[in-house]
């Protein structure tokens, strides 16, 4: 059965190259979509799918049911663009000022909607339903995939899987990963009060700018000598702003950084450590600061079965030397809440041509993909379904 | 004598205050002074003195010779003011957006006029001549003591004297002081260059933020450390500055900060040691960083036998009293300048109003002076003035 | 031939109890093993084996062969103890003052000269050879297993494998791990060379303290910002010492720690990062420090065939709900150089009694062990060299 | 008169060689003086002087009532001396091993003998009284002269001197300076109370040893920022210690300190400082410090008129061109406390001689004096005596 999905998936490429063109060329951003899930509703509408649009918000599902009984297997594609000006020179560039399809949502659409024409096909044999869920703003937080859940997206769904092409990963390379694939990316802000003053007279001053720069400095202990060195672990500062005369000492210092961790219990510790450090480095100084956490998605953890049988699948699909161990990204998805809701598993599909040198990484302004990433995409996820339905 | 040039100046307030008042009302910015040194040498030509204008660049001299030969004394006050909005609401107040006298120099030039026709009205008993130095741009480093001097305004002068209205000391209060009365104030400018990059992966930057920081924290070794104990020093960061996303890992830092110093020693042992310091700190991340000195004023140094030659006219003028020794400030003076050149002295002439529970620091939108400090700071450089011919 | 074999070892469990009492009364320190090794040479010639005394140093192989060709399987067991007073109150507690066996080193030996025992017993049947490696030294690095192997103790050898029992992990348990198993555990220290002086003149000084202090913080920013947050590293300094009067200001101070590190490249970079940091803030002190880095043992990285292979095997011999994968650990162990030279795999045989509540840990002079867990382990070594001969 | 005095003196000049010398061959310890306080009682008691022993503990007072009223002038010596083995080698070496007048305290007790010898000659000149204070114990906090002026030895008195012979300062000079000579010496401890653990796992711990090295660094922040740059401060930190294997991480850490001020004000805000610090930064590691601070001498404050009329004395006595402003020492003198009690000053006496290179600091192994400062140190306190009486 798997052979002859793949046939049809490889004739169907070129409308897949098409679809994918066409929403690059009209990008929307995240949580203002309107177009695009239209496109999508439609599309499926026309094969005939149950289709439930503005799902959380914007989001659509379709189901297609088997002709037997089984297993429901849910597949998601997300859809939103990124506020980026597209500085490609190609015929599909985005026609939409300062927004752009950097990230390959459009492409995971394409495929996914390709795949679901090709699965339609064969529904005579299947024996289990399909849902296809296109998530709207994964790249924005608190993103869509909650909301659409919330709205029900996961009733009835044993066992959903997801994909995201990888620029800078070989073309035709599947990378998976047991546990943990991608990490929870938390955000804070750090305001320093201190009392500031003329710069001749520190001693009638709390010099915000000091105080600010030994919280990073101590906030580097947290990572190197708080968190258990065998769990992964990042705290970022990426912005540090007193901005004064070079004569006055600051009143204020503002800090703006990222936490990265792939467990709640250490996410959670260093939430409490970096409170420690800051309230007791600034009550060094006789000072206050105020700390305030966003936590962002969580970690995207396979379950390890599904895991396991994503490897064995993709090896049929793809060929096993091709079959490879992610190391985990420290970067952050919403693809974690579909798994901590139901079963399932992530996995990256290389989408840089052989020619290219050094591909442009995610979320650059020359961002690209090798469209071809797409069939092996669809062909990985139709197979998990179609071997999903056999196992049963 | 002093008696008799005590009862001029006292006849001759009023005038002084209106002087002073019409000064107020249209201040000129450093460097852009027009209308004052107009008006102030119209003012010496009436007075018949021997005036030269445009020194330095909009500096004036004015020449008054006394009867018979003698030293030559000179005084000097400096007429520039600052890039405030004046908020008084008094009759006087700036009529010149933006631009006001917010630290006593319409009230020093004020004085100093005053003083000159009162000396000139004696010049059949002087033995000696006065020469007046009206200062531009005061407030701007790097001043304008420096061109007027390049300009000869010290030419055959044997002593200087100058003083500052001080408006947070009492009225009728002489600060004094041997040796250091105001610092060197000194600017510098750090720029760290580390490697940018995403916030979630650390070990592929040379993060500017935490290189900054432990720059910020090192330079404090400096002063705790490396200065003598007993010479005062400061150095101040005010300004620190990575202005990036908060999940991007800063490329860069920039630090604007002070130094503060007494001796021209503990000035070159601190920015040598700051060199030091921050090439060190960089060094050790495998980065780099540039750094920028910029020496302002010098510290005013008074010469110890006319401090204690003031100290004695003044407790003559003011009654011994009143006239104190001053704590050094750390703010700089291009008084200094003349101090590098001839011998002299300069003190501060308090002029916070009884009645103030609390005076406006000078630089404030609502500073202001009790304005019979004028009588009391001519007073004294007159009494320098007879005196040093006296002593002759 | 496994239920063969089990049934041979539960029968002999109380001459292994014998064994490993005697030799826990009678410990000796790492290279200085002389009634040990004597006492297993003797065992293994009563067996027949082909006995090498002295390999390396101290140490002692044996070689079992099977009736016919096949795979050569090593089996490795430390027997070296530690310089601690054995503080149990056993009958059995060492008999040597001030030397125990605080690590179960006496249980390996004990275990595997009655597996050998076991295994010669059923040598018609073996399809294969089997090499005993009784290394000394492993406790005290530069260890035993280099020289050994330099001497040549895996000559010949395909596959080797090796158990420590682990006294904090609940009887029956097997741990293994597929790659890193055990850390890299390196020593370094650092002396920094300032300028000592009287305490109340720091400015002719170059703190040593201050200097040191300042290491140490910094020394932090590399595993929190220079190490891939994905790979466990850790720098730990020890002792910090700086030993003056309250009124001294240091000249010196010497500091000592451990670096643990999981890869050769992660092992590489740190100690490069640790030179560049120590050099960069003495030189920004204007001041020296010397730095030396002794690499220990490699981390211990389990092959990963064999690692699957031992998962297989113990699950059978263990049951599978026994087989947990393990958090690597950051402690040292020099089976790694058997690993660099050919495949294989160690693994933690559970040691602690179920009644216990909580465990002495290793090196602590309470340690123990319930003794059951040679019989867990001998199972496992056992049944892996018997699969090994028939997969073949 | 003076010149009387003088000549006396310098007559006498063998005998205060011999007195000093024989003190120096018999150093008694702080609070362990016999022998010295006996041989100064005798010398008093021969000229018939008011004679008070045991004042506080060891301490020794004689007054010499002159012919007519008149003011009380008391002039102080203090003779202990210190534990320090003498490595000179000239024939009035210590008799005592391990103890030596290693700061010039026996020659301070000599040159007052021979002048109390002398102005009991001239008393029936004398206008007023002098006390002779030969204080106990001044190199040991809590030193004799409290004890001692608690026991009466001030009751009475109208004015103090005194002088330190000052070995580093040239032969004939005299040093003084109007308020503060001498700064307030203290002395601190800190223990950091962590949690240690194995260096391999630093999450299990609370690593006393970079919690310790935060507080050195935060500590510079005191003196850099918090104190007034115009006062001096230092705080150093002699000792850091933290002993442990290089692979344990330390339980807890000791620093032993000094800090040194000029007023009580200072002194006061840097005991607050410190402990804010400290606690600050040990809660920011969820770790605790104990603090310990000892107050030793305060400052030595000359008095305004007291050092000015010392000016003039010193002027007249040694050449106005001798008489040089001595810049404060950060090192303890406890005659601080009877300038708290009384008016007075305090002096250095140059006793370097002109042939030494270099000379060796007070409290070296081979310390010695040019005797002729004993001459000089003479004459000053002997003419304020006669000055004072003369000025009533």
């Amino acid at each position: 059965m798997y052979k002859q999905l793949s046939e049809k998936l490889a004739a169907y490429y070129e409308e897949m190259v098409n679809i994918r063109r066409h929403l690059h060329q009209y990008p929307e951003l995240s949580f203002k979509e309107v177009k695009t899930p239209e496109y999508i509703a439609d599309y499926h509408k026309q094969l005939g799918h149950d289709v439930r649009e503005n799902v959380g918000e914007n989001g659509v599902t379709a189901v297609l049911k088997g002709n037997s009984p089984g297993p429901t297997v849910a597949l998601r594609a997300d859809f939103d663009a990124l506020p980026i000006q597209d500085a490609k020179d190609v015929p599909y560039k985005s026609q939409v000022p300062g927004v752009m399809h950097a990230c390959g949502h459009d492409a995971h659409t394409a495929l996914l909607l390709v795949l679901a024409k090709a699965l339609n096909e064969m529904r005579g044999e299947l024996q289990g339903n399909v849902v296809f869920i296109h998530q709207y703003a994964e790249e924005l937080a608190p993103g869509g995939a909650k909301p659409m859940i919330e709205d029900g997206c996961l009733d009835g769904v044993d066992v959903i899987y997801g994909t995201h092409l990888w620029a800078t990963t070989p073309l035709g390379t599947i990378e998976y990963n047991e546990g943990p694939l991608m990490a929870a990316a938390d955000r804070f802000k750090i305001k320093v009060q201190g009392k500031g003053g003329h710069g001749a007279q520190p001693h009638f001053t709390k010099d915000a700018v000091l105080i600010g720069s030994q919280i990073v400095q101590s906030l580097q202990n947290i990572v190197s000598r708080r968190v258990d060195p065998l769990d992964a672990a990042v705290i970022s500062i990426g912005a540090f702003e007193a901005k004064n005369a070079f004569n006055v000492i600051a009143d204020t210092a503002t800090m703006d950084g990222t936490v990265r961790t792939f467990s709640e219990e250490v996410q959670e510790q260093i939430q409490k450590d970096m409170s420690e450090v800051i309230h007791g480095v600034t009550a060094s100084f006789g000072a206050e600061a105020d700390f305030k956490y966003f936590k962002g998605y969580p970690a995207v953890i396979n379950h390890k079965n599904e895991a396991e049988f994503l490897r064995e699948t993709a090896s049929e699909t793809a060929g096993i030397e091709k079959v490879v161990h992610a190391k985990p990204q420290m970067g952050g998805e919403d693809f974690s809440y579909y798994l901590q809701n139901v079963r399932g598993a992530f996995f990256f599909t290389g989408a840089k041509n052989p020619e290219w040198e050094t591909a442009y990484p995610h979320h650059h302004p020359h961002f690209d993909i090798d469209e071809r990433s797409m069939l092996h995409g669809a062909n990985v996820l139709g197979n998990l379904v179609l071997k999903t339905f056999e196992n049963n």
